[in-house]
């Protein structure tokens, strides 16, 4: 469903437009009969993007046919047959690329991830991405970390609030920041303050921090500091204010992911999923006629 | 100049829209003020994307001023300052996110690339790219291989006419396939046939090819290979054919590119630089007030 | 700065293809000359959209100077001289239109909101607006509500999940409806739960709804209700869960807005300062030369 | 057929990108299965916008069905069902704002055009719309001011050509004005000037105009001048002009239209049945499983 | 005027892009430097076009200096020099095709239409263009049909109703054809009739065409035919119709012009000067440095 | 399979947009069913465009059947029937004039270019086309030539880097040009030089061209010259160079086609298939009722 929106459909001929561009020219070699093919894994993997390769493809003909043989966050093996397509030649040939190109890219996104939520198994910790994504591919790359098991942060500058080191240092003062910031943010939006030290943690739960973002502290430091913050959120309760605190460590090394989780803290964002992964093979074979 | 496009425009305005969205809510926080600000590189690499960077600030606010300090495929150590930023902090704020990305990616790519071509360094023998590229960044990327020292193959599908496997398996015969391809390609096209044998690419020699594709030949082989083809080529030009031939191997597994640049072939393409690179890391900080 | 977005130069760019068309015909009556006009009130209100009428002129001729003389959210009266613009003839005829359109008819949602809102005035409960808003406009009406003293809620599908009547009908059960939902959603995205009656009202807290929409409920009804759900919510805290509940009144007749506010409710939101505002008339002058 | 047209499409494209943004958070709650709902009117009025209701359930998900069960124009009264609709449940809930935002908006334009319409009746004096209109839906406002009885006055710029009190005041001579006018326009289109005073109606009828809007006159001024005028016009055919004038009243208020039809004008046009609607309310409702 | 509209300005980017694509390869044998060039004419003819040549450029690069020595719609000679340009040769370079091949095009039809304009010099016969135009330049053409002397027909569907022999054929009646397209028609539109004989042209004025397309018809019937259309259309002002009617003769052979400009019609419609236009030629010539 | 790609259809949606415009004023004068209809051609020539009439009528409404009756790059006569056409009355007449309007223009363009193509038959030599064509056509009308029996050269800046007059005067030598474009282009793409005297073109063969535009030579110097430049070429095989050189000739009068082609060269490329084409008339018609 998150892709039955006319975005998606104008970004894939976006996609199209961009392999073809004035016309494949490998296009007069081919027969204008219908054919198959296979998609084979060349290496394990969990996968991602199917619903998209079908888009693509019919897209560019609508005549193709594409089976699905694996679901969205399963894993693969290598040689494992993914997905069987049916059509004419010239059709498979001139949409293929961008297909493999998309579903090896967000596959490879989904393997990563799943590699780190799986250090993190057990401990209730959730492993969240981040803005850290590929210019235009926003929504797919965060589709493609909930497909290797993490969970997404915010989606963009306009649904959460977050004021970082930045803002901080420009804006005339924390607490005058949440209060302009609290203005005109839609009600529903929630304000996350991004903290460097226990200091400026603490002024944040002060100031009505719906989360804390607490980015490069010591695991040894956050142990003593995770108790103290919830307890002073529960405080607000008492005001009318929201008594709850989402506490998430960023900036922490992915070999660390497991001693983080031992804190206490809610989740640990990191932009490693996408932004350390790498495509993971695919290819496209023909089938050989009976 | 490759980003004085209308087209870049378009990309760069729609990699905003996608991280803006309806607005962005930490945008109240943020004073009227101008402010300054640093980009940091918080490890080594190749950078890449600097002109990019400029047109991304400037598409939001074009009273943004950027000064780079470092060129394009330069190469940078940790901490080392990479470029000064000036204008308005909610503009500065709005825009950073997407800037950071296309440049950290763009580096990604132009650092791994160079990894790659310095194992290639006197041989002569270049390292290409392939048509493995981000849906919506293939000129960028490519761009990046460049700026890591790499060099371009074809752009697209409608630059020059490659026969793979797929094309091969459902066309009537090579002969067929590359007659009706010259026929409706643009003269100044080549065409270049991917050879899984040693039989098909003398094959791709006789029909005419302007380059063939080696694809997972072992080196072995190549040695072999390779000088016959050329010789084989050469006989074409006493029929006004082409005398040259293109030879470039493929599927090559990064730690045996030395090896494959001894085979006497003229390139190595591959997609690693692209697909197995990560981001580097760059952070934007805000300069202190004197 | 929301109107700083490539996305807005985009839709400015459309209403003026949408009145100007294949070229304004009248413009050949007008000299080459620049000339000097006012914007006048003919009648009281609240003003918006000074800056988008800004960039209404300069996307279609950036050589005209438009000077605002009332700020965002400020009450004008009749025969109040709004702005002063000078430049070509030939583009202020042919961009006035549609800078006057923008600007009346969202003047006209931020004067009835801010006749809504003083209503309100002195019991600490805000308005908020709905997603009931004229399609392509979303941003732009949001932000009118905002000059008129409202408050947002949520900006689309994408930011906030809301389960109405027909969610619930169709789902399983609330329960597995909360969960699925928490599943997919970014973690900062609340759930908020239409309620229509007392009973839904409180499994919606039981759930773990981070907001209840009360709708069509009397005022007696809420007057008991509403700590009951708050005291619930509360109790939510001892499991780690979120013990603050939002309470959002919905269905309200506007002349009832002060009975609403006074059930301890936390916000109203309605559809009606947009659904039900007229536009305000401004008309735009030629100033006498001296 | 005003709807068949590619334009329209991307328009309701734009429409639901909006509101879905990154994708409808709730779409997680619903099931994959197919569902039943209907609309509902929730108050009296005339209906407008069915075909375009079709249109953006389709763009979203073309396996959506959408009986309409009242027709364009058509009045219907509170509780009355409009549609039914039946589809995947992720589907309907998706397009559901965006479907009922333009029908209630349309339906509401329609409806204050149908009140004021019926004011006329008897007298032969249509009412027609402006180029006051909602940036971005000029055709589809236009479209339900003629379900509601009106008529259309020009669509854009570019179709008519009209000469109003700013062009006069800049442009050399009204004479000049409509010579320089008729010369670039393209020969069908007509050329109506604004007059504030009967002077300036029989300096427009001299000229040349083929239509006169009478801003603002006093009911009995028309009385005596309109006859004198059509009788002016009729005297230009003896020099192969055009006999007939188009005398058009504006600046009326609504209350005065009847009064205004008496004074032997042709037309009325009036921005009130656009700017000066409301949305009618509309709802849609699941409809129970047998 | 007619250019400074944001579609033009997308229209010149989508030219750009269809010829730069993925880059302008030779870009990079030019120096950085800033250069100058000339634009000469090869042969004689009408100049269409400069405004456009000017944004053309100034599209890809702001910077760029366009000096016009050409007016619109004045004559050239074979050497002329019609413009000079100045700015960095890289833009030069990337621009230049696209702007010279709107310039030729364009000047092409100004010339063509100045041909057969020449031949009616002096008859009071207007020659107008039609809708035979090249798919994504009409307002281009029909604007160029202007510099060379004619004046335009509709421009569009929208702007005018004519009815052709086709509506005619499917329609039931003539008469409910004009009926049924007065009922939705802006009241400014007018309707012309096609007819392909006498009886249907006398039809026409009695069902109350403001227009009549005579076509095909013998020069000698029409001087007949076009004084009794005349007559039968003066009497409808009694019955407060439409006293005039305009009369255009098609399907006239460009020789013959002169000759039916004598039948007493009020213009010619012909797509003679567009469709039968060539390409007039331009160079651009780099200018020695001093 | 040219035609299977999102950019022809954003491209005839711009079309049908620019015709229709704001809706067809004259489809209410057409019945809601379903009609047959022809297109007849009005002279003889070479038909090209008969999948884009699919689209075209197929875009704006889907229902429409069309049947071709000839295909791409077959000539017709006059009054031959070239297609049949069934659908609803309303949607054949609101795309019937974009439809024709480009199937006339490219098939005057194939038809012209068929005529000189046939002067050059049992030479051997082809002609080509230039990037002379009209801006947004590009694609379409290099088609065209290929329908009639033409070949394309190059399709944009970025397939092929051609060293032009302009390009060498400014560049600190050819040699440096060639150099600094062999660093940054593609491997594939082709290097061509235009040379206006035999001095250039040798000096371009020696700097490893692979093609060079011979411009304005008289016949009887290429007679000369064309021989040595081969030899010169195959001389460069020896160092690994390309010993093959495409020949071209350019700035050839149409009439002198025959005596170009025998003075050796490859190929003659000429913009007057396209800029001196006229569109060929087609005409559609209603088909009675039976």
């Amino acid at each position: 469903m998150i892709f039955q929106n006319p975005v998606i459909n104008q970004l894939i001929d976006s996609w199209l437009a961009e392999d073809i561009g004035r016309g494949d020219l490998s296009s007069a070699a081919l027969p204008t009969s219908r054919v198959e093919a296979l998609w084979v894994a060349k290496q394990d993997g969990t996968f991602c993007g199917g619903e998209l390769v079908k888009l693509v493809f019919n897209r560019l003909d609508n005549s193709i046919k594409v089976n699905l043989l694996i679901k969205e966050g399963e894993t693969f093996i290598s040689n494992q047959i993914l997905l069987e397509i049916e059509g004419p030649s010239k059709s498979l040939i001139a949409a293929e690329r961008t297909a493999l190109n998309i579903a090896m890219h967000l596959s490879g996104i989904a393997t990563q991830t799943s590699l780190f939520v799986s250090e993190l198994k057990g401990t209730g910790v959730k492993l969240a991405d981040t803005r850290k994504t590929t210019p235009g591919l926003r929504i797919l790359e965060k589709y493609a970390v909930r497909c290797g098991g993490g969970i997404n942060h915010r989606l963009g500058l306009d649904d959460t609030a977050m004021l970082k080191e930045n803002h901080l240092a420009w804006a005339m003062s924390m607490k005058e920041a949440v209060k302009e910031t609290r203005k005109v943010a839609p009600w529903p939006s929630k304000i996350i303050i991004e903290a460097e030290t226990s200091d400026q943690a603490t002024e944040a739960v002060i100031n009505g921090a719906d989360g804390i973002l607490l980015d490069e502290f010591e695991p040894l430091v956050l142990h003593e500091l995770v108790p103290k913050l919830r307890e002073l959120a529960a405080s607000r309760s008492n005001s009318g204010g929201n008594g709850q605190i989402i506490l998430e460590a960023s900036g922490v090394d992915p070999k660390d992911l497991k001693t983080y989780a031992d804190t206490g803290i809610d989740l640990i964002s990191s932009s490693a999923p996408i932004t350390r992964s790498h495509w993971v093979d695919f290819s496209m074979r023909f089938k050989e006629a009976n």
